[in-house]
């Protein structure tokens, strides 16, 4: 049977293992020609194609219910449950997002995008399906990097006392997106070795049957053990180990580079567009290497994902024990580096926007009510960043800068931000969060400081009347574009660059009343608890008139972010067009 | 030696066991004392006192650091390291605070309230440490039930991969603030029964050394494991088995009672100031029972609370297994509840404002991008509520009313409480976020509605003109007060219920403008992200004036919360005065 003529997991039931395994390399190289053309998880995919055929051939879906963690080796499970076209032609290949989604089919349960959340979600199907006495099988799907994550400690420790069917199928491929980090890893690397029989077992100590599975790539043995456990009435693991990348080389024998790519070359693995040029994220590994060399006691955190900082493999070896990875464990990079900072060491962690916000409760009382002197860039923070709804980057900042006793940095391009990275690195006074500028890396050619003790002081970087043009970030770059055009039309508008996300300058504000009728506020973040509202509010009973621009609460999937950017105004024509119109 | 002659731990260095022993009796004749009169963490302090005296009695503190997991067991601490007198001299009781504080003590390394971090932050002074090359110990203290949040797996996970001294003294009493619930308390049940001797072993599979100690209360055991475990190079775990309340009989015998008290009658254990007033607790209790027996198909969720829903043990006895306790793993409650919701059940989480924040990532993922129906109310979310710099109530609304998809409401009253939970719980096309109103149980005579799909619809309760009040959730009584005597003066001002903080009401926004010159905004919550910004950058390129009334972002510490509210003008006479001068 054709993989294009596969419709619903009713179709696979009755193959023999023969056609199965030709499913398989049908499969695979339906997943190779997408991804090399269009992008996407390749390593996470590719490992799992047998087990997600074993899985749907095995098990009487969508009645037993199914949960991926993370969702981004769910493409197999796509293309069994009525999406083949999606990954066989080419005009199709936007039809499903790279996530399970239930607007796609109810083969999905939920939209998922963060890791470590599979197994507490599938507690919460289990418990309601034992409420509703039904009799159907609930299985978590969670991969060996995912269950350093609290959430899935959380899950297995509840999934646990469920004392019904419960099965956790953890994917097994001794990969995180990096390497993994933990103890947990070593027992793992145990049970593999010792075939599933060592006595040290992390799921049995949480109380679960156990499976072991050695060869997480072959149809037959897969098949055997979920049959095994399907019915089981008790909570159980199968422990399956699977390879990263199987059945592509270039992916098995680089499994860091092809956990996710954009298009590359089938026959080499190369990329197709060459991405050669420097951004902010080598450019920050080069700042803390620099003040590393010049005797800076810094260590720099991640929380699995060492790139974001610019620490490829070759230069965490560099750095050796002062560069940490905590694993999927942004809890435990907040309080590490708050425990760092208290025993004088100068943590810097580099984190995603969408990622930050697992931490949330860690940096408001591990870190800031501790006032520790800890330094977290936060990067993708932007419209312009990851456009799937579940890894938006424009939440961070009023989620952050509303922490009491934390300074959130804007700065404007790269000068500014390497002034801010090093003062943040210097100081020992404040928790310092820092808004790593969306897009390339870039110098606006501003008078940048040194310092930045003296908090919540903007900069008045061109000087006007009428209207002051407050833009944070790199919106700074193009509120200055739009100067330029407003004044070959006559007007002189003030451009003012906050610098400060958590206060305002009242005394610069202030003093804008005589000079200035209008304030046009400029964000790339969620209008709501942004900085705009702050000075609307600062504003509210005095006769300025306010308008704020920035990004609307609401969870967009895959937009075109210049768009989004356009309905917001946050573009050069959107500021000039505003400026002009405030007054009418 | 007297206990108020212990000027720090050297004074007990030298003492023999006979001595350490009558130092025993006197701490916990002290803290009974002081407990009995001033009210406190009774139970996690009085099965302590042993292990924190041979803590300091082994270890070299300040030079050895210790963390104490929540540290409401660190009273014994405070007397041993300078701070006796704050626990026998009445007059100084309030000189310290209930947790570990730094501004107290060089022996007090972060200031601590929330559960699961001292590993974690152990794990960033060790690894300092380690970095520069120290050679003290650093000693991690959680108790049974804080091994149940993420975080402190997480750190275990990062802390068995120290390679160098890292000491975790896990305190089982085999109790949470309530009874424990997950997969790890039966294991840590094999382990106290088997007398640490059980092949399944949670510590040793995370790769720790294990020793075990049977009497957690003996002197003489926990001092000989703690000498055996000083300077260990290789992470360690201690499992000590003690007895919450030990000492005091009360206590226990009800240990979830003695968890946390008022000042109680030492005879008995019967508090002295009775507290036979129904609140909104045992109302949500009441509300939520009457809706599971006509029929709904409910599940309660608790993290590691259950009475903030008025659940007491009796009564978790009678609802059986609709009533949930995930344990002290807020983030498995919102991840749990989501799947509840996808099969059908109808979830509702009762949290207090302090701890909902360790969701937020759970929450803005797992529920409101699934918009799944998932029902949150949040207790104790006023600047009435705890007063501890750690336990705030007022940082919730903005957090949670900025995340899309979700309706969160502020209920004026009981009556509104009670209409908005059977609205939230019976409609499925919102997660619904509930801000349960602080102070006593109380009815404002007001219209109250029984549906709220309408969202964001504001409601007029007293029409005026000039100037309108909007106040939100429980202030909307002390904005109808400040109107009473407004009137009196000859004012007339329109006073409007916003019931959502989710969004604004434009239109009825819109159609103030004629009526009305101000708008005052009136929120028990941080300003910033508020309702009144919001309304403030509504109204900002418009000739309305508007001032927000709400809490300053900082930090405090057991503050007297008349005389903040009285700050933030968030009393009648306060409003009343605003309300004059907004004009001037």
């Amino acid at each position: 049977m054709e993989l294009k003529d596969i419709k619903s997991p009713d179709d696979i039931r009755n193959m023999s293992l023969e056609q199965l395994t030709d499913l398989a390399a049908q499969i695979r190289s339906a997943l190779l020609s997408k991804l090399s053309k269009h992008g996407g998880h390749i390593g996470p995919n590719l490992g799992m194609v047998e087990a997600i055929i074993a899985m749907h051939y095995v098990f009487d879906t969508p009645r037993d219910q199914i949960v991926f963690d993370v969702s981004h080796q769910s493409y197999t499970h796509k293309m069994l449950t009525g999406r083949a076209q999606a990954f066989i032609d080419e005009e199709h290949y936007d039809d499903v997002t790279g996530y399970t989604n239930p607007d796609e089919s109810p083969y999905d349960l939920f939209t998922i995008g963060h890791t470590s959340t599979s197994v507490s979600l599938a507690t919460g199907l289990a418990k309601a399906r034992d409420l509703k006495q039904g009799d159907w099988n609930v299985i978590a799907v969670i991969g060996d990097g995912s269950l350093s994550g609290g959430e899935a400690f959380e899950g297995l420790d509840n999934g646990a006392v469920l004392h019904s069917n419960f099965i956790v199928i953890v994917n097994d491929n001794d990969m995180s997106i990096a390497e993994n980090h933990g103890g947990l890893y070593a027992d793992l690397h145990l049970l593999r070795t010792t075939k599933g029989k060592a006595d040290n077992n992390y799921f049995r100590s949480l109380g679960y049957a156990y499976r072991f599975v050695e060869k997480g790539n072959d149809l037959e043995s897969l098949i055997r053990a979920f049959d095994d456990v399907k019915d089981y009435p008790n909570p159980v693991v199968v422990h399956i180990v699977t390879e990263k990348g199987h059945g592509y080389a270039p992916a098995v024998a680089d499994k860091e580079h092809f956990h996710w790519g954009m298009p590359f070359n089938i026959e080499t693995g190369q990329p197709i567009h060459a991405d050669d040029e420097p951004d902010f994220s080598d450019f920050t590994y080069d700042i803390l290497t620099d003040l590393k060399d010049k005797g800076s006691d810094i260590a720099v955190i991640t929380a699995g994902t060492p790139t974001v900082s610019g620490f490829t493999a070759d230069r965490r070896r560099l750095w050796g024990s002062r560069f940490i990875d905590v694993g999927i464990a942004e809890e435990q990079a907040a309080a590490m580096a708050s425990g760092l900072a208290k025993n004088g060491v100068r943590p810097f962690w580099g984190v995603y926007s969408s990622f930050v916000q697992r931490a949330y409760d860690q940096i408001s009382q591990d870190i800031a009510i501790n006032k520790s002197p800890v330094v977290i860039a936060v990067f993708g923070a932007s419209v312009f960043g990851m456009n799937d709804v579940t890894h938006l980057g424009w939440f961070d900042q009023s989620l952050l800068a509303n922490i009491p006793n934390v300074v959130m940095l804007a700065p404007a391009d790269k000068a500014e931000y390497e002034s801010m990275v090093k003062w943040a690195l210097s100081q020992t006074t404040y928790p310092v969060i820092i808004r790593v500028p969306g897009g390339p890396l870039k110098n606006l050619n501003i008078e940048v400081d040194e310092d930045y003790q003296d908090i919540n002081t903007y900069k008045v970087i061109r000087s006007g009347h009428d209207i002051a043009i407050i833009a944070a970030g790199h919106m700074l770059g193009t509120a200055l574009a739009a100067a330029d055009v407003l004044e070959k039309e006559g007007m002189r508008p003030t451009v003012i660059n906050p610098r400060y996300l958590s206060g305002i300058d009242e005394e610069l504000l202030s003093s804008l009343s005589p000079d200035h009728r209008a304030v046009l506020t400029v964000e790339d973040a969620l209008l709501d608890g942004g900085v705009g509202q702050k000075i609307a509010s600062f504003y509210a009973d005095r006769p300025m008139m306010v308008r704020n621009l920035g990004l609307p609460k609401v969870f967009l999937d895959r937009y075109d972010a210049h768009e989004v950017a356009m309905d917001a105004h946050l573009t050069v024509e959107g500021i000039v067009e505003q400026a002009r119109n405030v007054f009418k």
